[in-house]
């Protein structure tokens, strides 16, 4: 991790306090904020601007894979989410319960809940019981099956410590909910999605994850199997940013999803549900961001560009919007990433270098700031938002030669952003042999929850204890990686042999 | 009203029971359902569809107008929510109330509620509240303004009759909020929304809607001025299809938006609110639908054409189906309505009939039929869906001809459909002059309700006892109309002089 030591942009930084740092990016970016609703956060409009991308982008990869969007109801009756055991064990502890339909005046002409229901709801902690459901009643014949659909949707989880875009009661998602024939479509349904995963957080947040199967401690209530993806803040803790379950037959048993299969006889289906939040903001801004301030990719920023005149004095004023506006509409025609270049123009009534600031701290990847100067020459000058790279650097270029090379500029930036990530990633992965090593890797990061080892890899028992037993050490189980089932050893914790390799790590 | 009496498919026609009839258009079209949430609907993929294409479709149109999207939390402190006491009381008789935030097993072993909050929760009803809330921490100076924010959201009104589409307690919409410095720009945006909408449904929907202002009995809770806009069903009756609110002070005031002005004084704001909901697809069945299912519009129609390959034998199978893939590419290249045109191969494992008649409820606009013969003389067959036009009646063309007439073909259905919602609204539409003509109107409509006498036009007085005078007739009142204020008159109720002309109807 190599910090910037020069002033910079935030009060604090990654390494003088890692979560005030974070909570101040957020701040600066003016990405999102807290409310007067407990734990639930209000999405400003670049915060929500990052989660529209990010929808958009999903929605036709969704699509694409044969997923239609449906919508469910927020409220679930107490009496269906409770039909498969494992799940509402899982979700009772932390669900918003409806309980009255209107509001009265007591005595003392204060409003208070009244009309109540004869049965409660809980607003959707998930939606597997309600969705469920319906598949039972609109699946008859194999001819039916599979059931893809997907959800955009907020849900509830009455979480006691909060973090914006981590962990908040109210959270904005997307789950998918499948139903399948058979167990080995069902399986692989699981699998392809947490790919499409993997890929668009490649692809677009610059992002790198790991996939790998959750150990039992750490299943969704009710799957058969949870997989993850993992990702890595600059602190060195784990984030899981997303999930696909395979869930067997338990909640087709639950919910009585049964088909005719091509014999002529009844079966249960197969079902799958998967879902990312958005967290995925809270994992770009831990990933990418600097003590500058946030730093998009360029293929999830909503504007690739910022424009920023700084003529001053009328008559230059309107030659130099108009030399913007130009500028703004040539760009437009060059393609990148295979969609027209997006460009935004901030003709604000507020001083240059704060208008200037206000961007980088967004994270923006190229700002151009254009003076009567560049008017005359037809030149323009631009700085690029690259990661720990000083954000006021400026290159000047003929208007000619800066388009035609913008898309690669943002080709780099993306890329360096993707590298970048790697390096941090496998500097601070390794591989640890015995409980002695264990014990001292996490000694030295046992004092500050700021800090943390990185990603461990250890042999480790897929067994119940394994979650308090990795507690003393701070550390949590993350996931058995997909593709290393093979490798198997002894457990450093418990002894036991043919254990899975398990990645371990500290908590975000 | 013309209505078709050949053998249609759905079990009830508008003339036989036009309430079962749209119910059974829904169903026919697999749009929605009820749920197991009371009043509150599952959105099946093609309603849903339908939905995303008009979110799609009015948000580029907010966003072209200046407004940004953002996200608020879904439930409201009941201490934030009764600041203004209109809005409290017009919605306290209505709304979910969140009491408890876990659930406990008791004696018996059953599940109940449990960790009873301090204060309750409301689910929003609408977010002015919590919104304004947020707009009095971010606007600070009149630099600030204005503020034009709108969300994508769930709401919910506890409803007690509910209807699909119609009236759930549980609501889609979006809801667009802005503060401005002055009354006559909060004014300007509440009108110029209204002309988004009505173009959005013109454009989009082929669905004319009559402007106007709500009278004060009909205005939303708060609200200094309510406009809306009204839609006709095809047995006369009116369907509020969107609204938008001019607020005056109220809610800076309730919520403490202040901004300092150009001349360094303190001033409240002046904000608006304005929403459409699910409830357009509603609105969009009642006008264009006929005795065998839904029609859909070519501008709003997920699909524009369904291609059903009716080839059978394993040879000509694979033939066929690379002669529909080679269609369904050739049309993509037209551009419609500056889109390239939309098209879906149906290759389910169906009979052929099953499939065309699947298309014609769901009133996709182009049906194709391709069998064997068609392929040999490189020809297609096709129908498009008119309403009350026989939906099976078959041109064959060749397949160039085909490929240039589409986009007219396309453009046609979509203007006859305006033409003949036009044409019936103005046939259902009176101006009424007299105490004794409206008495004469009603008489005939009275018993049954399913009937109505369509839009009528009287001079009435905009008074608080007004709604109750017109309920004696099973009237209420629509609007005022805009750009017909100067038309005024004596009330034919109250007696009243100078008083407006207003638009009375049975309400859906």
């Amino acid at each position: 991790m190599i910090f910037n030591m020069q002033k910079t942009a935030l009060d604090s930084t990654r390494q003088s306090d890692y979560g005030q740092w974070y909570q101040d990016v957020i701040q600066a970016a003016d990405l999102a904020e807290h409310s007067m609703s407990r734990g639930s956060m209000i999405l400003k409009p670049w915060g929500y601007a990052l989660w529209e991308r990010c929808q958009q982008i999903l929605d036709k990869k969704f699509k694409a894979t044969g997923h239609q969007n449906a919508y469910f109801p927020l409220l679930i009756p107490l009496s269906c989410f409770q039909k498969e055991a494992d799940h509402i064990a899982g979700f009772a502890k932390e669900c918003a319960v409806v309980t009255h339909h209107r509001l009265k005046s007591n005595a003392d002409g204060k409003l208070v809940p009244d009309g109540e229901l004869e049965e409660p709801y809980i607003i959707r902690p998930t939606s597997e019981m309600i969705i469920g459901e319906a598949f039972s009643r609109w699946v008859e014949s194999y001819r039916d099956l599979p059931v893809l659909i997907n959800q955009w949707a907020n849900v509830m989880r009455w979480e006691m410590r909060t973090r914006l875009f981590i962990r908040t009661t109210e959270i904005l998602w997307q789950e998918g909910h499948t139903a399948h024939a058979t167990a080995e479509e069902a399986r692989s349904e699981t699998l392809m999605i947490l790919d499409v995963y993997r890929d668009f957080l490649k692809e677009v947040m610059a992002l790198p994850v790991l996939q790998g199967e959750k150990p039992a401690v750490e299943r969704f209530p009710g799957a058969v199997e949870t997989y993850t993806i993992e990702a890595m803040t600059q602190n060195g803790k784990a984030l899981q940013a997303g999930t696909s379950h395979f869930m067997g037959q338990n909640f087709a048993h639950a919910c009585n999803i049964q088909f005719l299969n091509k014999t002529g006889q009844q079966e249960h289906a197969w079902t799958t549900s998967w879902g990312v939040t958005t967290r995925l903001i809270g994992a770009l801004i831990m990933a990418h961001s600097d003590d500058n301030g946030l730093v998009l990719p360029a293929n999830l920023a909503p504007y690739h560009i910022v424009i920023l005149p700084m003529v001053k004095g009328q008559e230059s004023d309107s030659a130099g919007l108009e030399y913007c506006a130009n500028l703004k509409n040539s760009l437009e025609q060059v393609l990148y990433a295979g969609e027209p270049i997006r460009v935004h123009i901030d003709s604000r009534d507020r001083r240059g270098g704060e208008k200037s600031w206000s961007w980088i701290k967004k994270g923006v990847p190229v700002r151009m700031e254009i003076g009567a100067r560049d008017l005359q020459n037809d030149q323009v000058c631009w700085s690029v938002r690259m990661k720990d790279a000083s954000p006021t650097e400026k290159t000047m270029q003929s208007r000619q030669e800066f388009l035609s090379s913008i898309a690669d500029v943002l080709r780099n930036q993306h890329q360096a952003l993707w590298d970048n990530a790697i390096t941090e990633r496998q500097a601070q992965t390794q591989f640890v042999q015995s409980k002695a090593q264990l014990e001292a890797i996490c000694q030295k990061f046992r004092e500050d929850d700021e800090k943390s080892p990185g990603f461990l890899e250890c042999f480790l028992a897929d067994c119940a204890e394994i979650g308090d037993l990795l507690k003393a050490y701070q550390l949590t189980p993350r996931c058995i990686p997909l593709g290393r089932q093979e490798e198997r050893g002894t457990c450093l914790l418990t002894g036991k042999p043919d254990s899975p390799l398990m990645i371990v790590a500290k908590a975000y």
